[in-house]
């Protein structure tokens, strides 16, 4: 049975661009499941399964619901243990979890603030103002200012990847000779970027940007068929 | 048979502190294999095992030679498969390198400066002169210059660390609910410093000192045996 994947979208329901529905999109993808996602905007969320959930991803799976994009991996993982694996073991399972607040704490700070008024712009006007509000009062300034220095900071910010980008140097995946959850953590916010955002987060020249173009061609090109922000 | 570790040390043959060394001691512990630590001063490396190697760790074992601490870790995992895995199957193996990688971008950069002046007296003569020749060139200014600022760069180097600090949010090791190679790769950095220097690298009730703490109780306290630097 296709499994549904609710998925966070603006106006334009074919450019889902929340990372951690990406996370999602690409778990499912890598299991070889067939999933079919649900276009989702902010405010029809609450609704969304009879209010099983605040936030998407949820999967409905037959009778199963499951939500969180790493919580949708686990399950995935232990739910069909002949598909391909996500995490390669329990050791793999333990030390993504590093990966993804490493991911949170560098990629999601940096890209949330620089692409904020583009994903603002991606909204409707219903969303555009729930979004504004719930922003406005976590940065605790206006949502036009958040982004303003990316400029500045965009430099800090590639620094910053220097772990991912040394890493391969001994291999092409963050999950060694293919990719893994570790891998669609980090492209999942990339994607959210790339789908959102003109800004240039990356150099061509990066091999971060180059292994992100590895993770776009994955299962089919399912990434890169959204094209990038213009 | 008992392993040798060609282990790093200064004029106190009973204070090994090469953060490698102990990623490579830890993981010996780990396998519960008898390992003894064979002290080796910087100027001693080049006639280990009829120059076999650069740098330590080297292990013997039997009539294998293996150096390099990643390598080390992943040879007794394939050499002794019924003993403790140290990375929890493949997937860990992968993604242990990205902890890797930012542990050597994150603690051992910062550390290498810190401490640096106090590495160097814990030298004997010959092995100090090498050592400023060697990081003098490295760091483009006189040894004594390097740690002149981390009293002011600590408190950067502290928040640098939040990927792992939140990490134990979820789980109490870096390799889930014990510890595995990726535990050992960030607590050797540590020890490198707690062995070394007397700066105050963490604040007690920082939870990567509470972890760090759980990590110099295994094995026997096998990392506690040796003081911390006064």
């Amino acid at each position: 049975m296709t499994i549904l994947l609710y998925d966070l979208v603006g106006t334009d329901a074919s450019r889902p661009f929340s990372p951690h529905c990406w996370k999602a999109a690409f778990a499912l993808a890598h299991k070889g499941l067939k999933f079919r996602s649900v276009p989702t905007r902010f405010l029809d969320i609450p609704a969304v399964e009879d209010g099983a959930t605040k936030t998407v991803p949820l999967i409905r799976d037959g009778d199963k619901l499951v939500g969180g994009s790493f919580d949708i991996a686990v399950y995935l993982d232990e739910a069909y243990p002949d598909r391909p694996t996500l995490f390669g073991g329990e050791g793999g399972r333990a030390a993504t979890r590093f990966i993804e607040r490493w991911s949170h704490l560098t990629l999601h700070a940096f890209i949330g603030q620089a692409a904020l008024m583009d994903i603002h712009d991606m909204l409707g006007p219903q969303d555009r103002a729930y979004f504004r509000k719930s922003r406005e009062e976590r940065f605790g300034k206006a949502l036009e200012e958040v982004p303003a220095d990316r400029d500045e900071k965009v430099a800090a910010f590639r620094e910053a990847l220097e772990p991912l980008r040394t890493l391969f140097w001994k291999q092409p995946f963050v999950g060694g000779e293919g990719p893994l959850f570790g891998d669609y953590i980090i492209a999942g916010a990339l994607q959210w970027a790339r789908v959102s955002s003109p800004f240039a987060l990356l150099q061509d020249d990066d091999p971060v940007a180059q292994w992100f173009e590895r993770c776009l061609d994955l299962h089919g090109g399912l990434a890169r068929r959204v094209p990038a922000a213009a």
